[in-house]
């Protein structure tokens, strides 16, 4: 096991994070320490930082080295950002961050752009994909293209930047808002026409849009509380703008999702992205958790080009590998229910990306198991959903847990989840949890008796084969149990019986 | 590590239940399979289990065996209770039994009576208690001293057994009912009169009780998903029942909280507990979650005479070895606490059973940990919820629980807890989330850097000094941060220092 600590040394705010991980196997956040520097505070367009903030920076950093040090962190990164790479007396300030005993890397806006992709690329399942990071100094804007940075740059457009420049009333007045609106748009003139000409996915990362995206969450009485994978839309944007808009600062933060911390410059940032989502026509943007610290992260834990084979399998291997149950049950629910689903497949006619849901909740289905059995169905469903499940939506994050819920008993039911399903969901549930069920109703106990099943479908029943050596008692008396929530996602009579398996 | 499976074949339902232990040292509850079997249905009083009774739970424990069997559990005891001990053809169905390769154990009325002690002993904090079990065939009552059992007995008064014989219409008539409610009398008639004579706490298991209960809380709308510990108030169980009696059976199983497979018999059972709780004239019950099955596992699990040295501290290092965390820091964490308590002993004036708490709660505090480091706090919260903490009643758990909530952020409050809570709550949680909020902070590096801590207690404000031998810079950086914290809960400033350890 390896542990390494990222410093991200940001304009508004400097974050230790600590992971500790097998390269390329699995990792796990640590802890993450958070101090508000406001580095870029005071900078103007000159570019000095001042006394007093290069002060607070150094001050977090002694911090972190003093965290390093006493918990025996050896590995430790810094990566500097806009505002340290854009100030005129930046060779000051790494000279005193230097002094300190820390690698500093100053990476340029180029480099910080791609650390924002690597994130997208492992957090999203997504190809293709503008990705906006924005900071307290800058906004990184880049395409991503099948998964590869394929350009992009640093915009002196940062929350914290603009507010100074731009917003010294409080609330801001009309004309300040406006000059800060036009600011935006000659910035990114060039790069609002390329994302309106090419409608691929935004996803957007940084603490000023998940502030934004939990204060509209909470506007609507969003039934989640998970940030990453949250499709933000344009018109709630719109709302939580015009809410902060009309108000001063101090309200800003009282606005629930708003951090105090933040309340401050949280109006230009929404500025920014409400520009750009106008200006690109888009419905809305995708939520990344992921920022440039997961970016760097993953350069340490997977080889160039710092990709993930598969993000959706990764993701929910790692969080199985955190709850550790026995490998052998998972790999035979996860074979009986895909056999179940393949043999049901002329009854439900669903495909290979509900195949794959199917595949994952098998995986996940016992990890309740650690908070206690009994109840271990309605806990696994709340681990999943307190998970950080990369390359998933909140749809499909929803109908996991809700899988979890009920792979063993209980009615499916989409429930307050619904607010986040499609239409067709409740059909779709009914079907996976029946073949999840059934996978482990046939595991029941555990010792891995039953080898296949096979279904002759008839027009009012089915009758399913349960394929073993010897007469699996325990397993055929769970499974006939399931004939009533058979009947109720397909509308015909089940009947199980065992079939002795060829020698 | 060891495991044993105990069948329990009651009246109404056979279940097997199955732990993994190390002796003495802790355990967990691997699975359980319950089915309903009714083997005292139509045993009438003239006691003579019928062939398809028979039938029934000699197919329910082919099923545990072929279960064991599968899953290489080698350990099965099989209790075998009223239905059994009370038939006439008692001895046909043993020999059954045994020829299925089971070691049964018959247990008298007396014996099953002890079992349910054993599991109140290690159960709850109490001394002295009743203690009532109601099955599907008999009711057993004994009294604990001392938290040994000194004496009771089992009585043919099961809610199963009564409505066979009472309850025939349906809903019932209240010359049944009345009926039912003489019987009742007349068995107790000794006993009620010790009940009301010796006022110590009533406590209550079985399905039955457990399905009142729950029907209860859910018609008050109880902010807790907990069962053991909770005190079901005599109003509620009259209200309960009389939702009850004017009922069908199937419109009584639609009683949220009451399972459809005991529909038919809950009335009798609520009618029992109506009868006792008004004689004794208590209040209400305590509920146990803990069983005859469990009584039975403690005595595997523990030497003579099968009772805890301390119930609470016990059942709050299992919860805590199930999630695993660094021993150390938790020891730390618990010192640090227990010594900013004492400390500050003057402005709380808390006693004993609060430093309990904390000392539970540092113990607890970083479970959540298990579920990822973001909103741990909050995991921990709902874990410390899921649990069966024996020996604290739901007020203690909540607190337990809003203290791990609230260990490292935000603003201690009792929320939907405070209707399980006592008045003076609020204050109580405000001085013990600073006092472990705190220790945590002195531990941030988890460095074991802070020796000590002192107090000393001006009329304005508090300094803490922070014993090290050298500098510990982000505990004091973060204790800093908790001066807002302790003024809300002591009304006073804090100011913490470093103070360097003799060497």
């Amino acid at each position: 096991m390896e542990r390494i600590g990222i410093v991200d040394l940001g304009s508004n705010t400097a974050r230790l994070v600590v992971f500790s991980f097998e390269p390329g196997k699995w990792f796990v956040l640590d802890t993450e320490i958070r101090e508000r520097v406001r580095l870029g505070q005071g900078l103007g367009e000159d570019g000095e930082l001042t006394p007093d903030a290069i002060d607070r920076a150094v001050a977090a950093l002694d911090l972190f080295s003093d965290f390093a040090a006493a918990s025996g962190l050896e590995n430790l990164e810094v990566i500097a950002t806009s505002a340290v790479r854009d100030a005129s007396n930046r060779s000051e300030m790494l000279a005193r961050i230097g002094s300190l005993g820390f690698a500093v890397d100053s990476v340029s806006g180029e480099e910080e752009a791609q650390l924002g992709v690597v994130a997208v690329a492992n957090g999203f399942d997504l190809k293709d994909a503008w990705v906006i990071d924005l900071g307290g100094g800058s906004a990184q804007v880049s395409r991503m293209s099948q998964r590869r940075y394929r350009r992009g740059g640093a915009f002196p457009l940062g929350a914290l930047r603009l507010t100074d420049t731009y917003l010294a009333s409080d609330p801001p007045k009309p004309k300040e808002v406006k000059a800060l609106e036009k600011r935006v748009r000659a910035e990114l003139a060039e790069t609002l026409d390329q994302l309106a000409g090419d409608p691929v996915p935004v996803v957007a990362m940084g603490g000023t849009i998940r502030n934004l995206a939990r204060a509209a969450q909470r506007l609507r009485g969003y039934p989640l509380d998970v940030m990453h994978g949250y499709f933000l839309r344009r018109e709630d944007l719109e709302t939580v703008t015009e809410e902060l808009l009309g108000r001063t600062a101090r309200k800003r933060g009282a606005l629930s999702g708003i951090s105090g911390d933040r309340a401050d410059i949280i109006l230009a940032g929404a500025l920014v992205f409400r520009v750009i989502l106008r200006a690109a026509d888009r419905d809305g943007v995708w939520i990344s958790g992921n920022g440039v610290r997961e970016g760097a992260f993953y350069t340490h834990f997977l080889p160039e080009p710092h990709t993930l084979a598969d993000v959706r399998r990764f993701s929910v291997e790692n969080l199985a590998h955190q709850y550790m149950q026995p490998a052998e049950h998972l790999e035979r629910v996860r074979r009986l229910a895909r056999r179940l689903f393949e043999e049901l497949e002329s009854l439900h006619e669903l495909g290979r990306r509900e195949a794959g849901l199917l595949d994952a909740a098998a995986t996940l289905h016992d990890i309740g198991m650690t908070v206690g059995y009994h109840l271990h169905h309605k806990h696994g469903s709340y681990l999943v959903l307190a998970a950080r499940l990369n390359g998933y939506d909140h749809r499909e994050q929803a109908l996991l847990s809700l899988l979890v819920r009920f792979h063993r008993k209980g009615q499916p039911k989409l429930g307050p989840l619904a607010d986040v399903a499609c239409e067709g969901d409740e059909q779709l549930l009914a079907t996976l949890t029946f073949c999840l069920r059934m996978a482990e109703m046939l595991e029941r106990s555990r010792a891995g008796r039953v080898e296949d099943v096979r279904a002759k479908i008839g027009v009012e029943e089915v009758r399913l084969d349960v394929v073993a050596a010897e007469e699996p008692v325990v397993e055929l008396w769970e499974a006939s149990k399931q004939a009533p929530l058979f009947e109720r996602a397909f509308g015909r009579r089940l009947e199980v019986r065992w079939v002795e398996a060829a020698r």
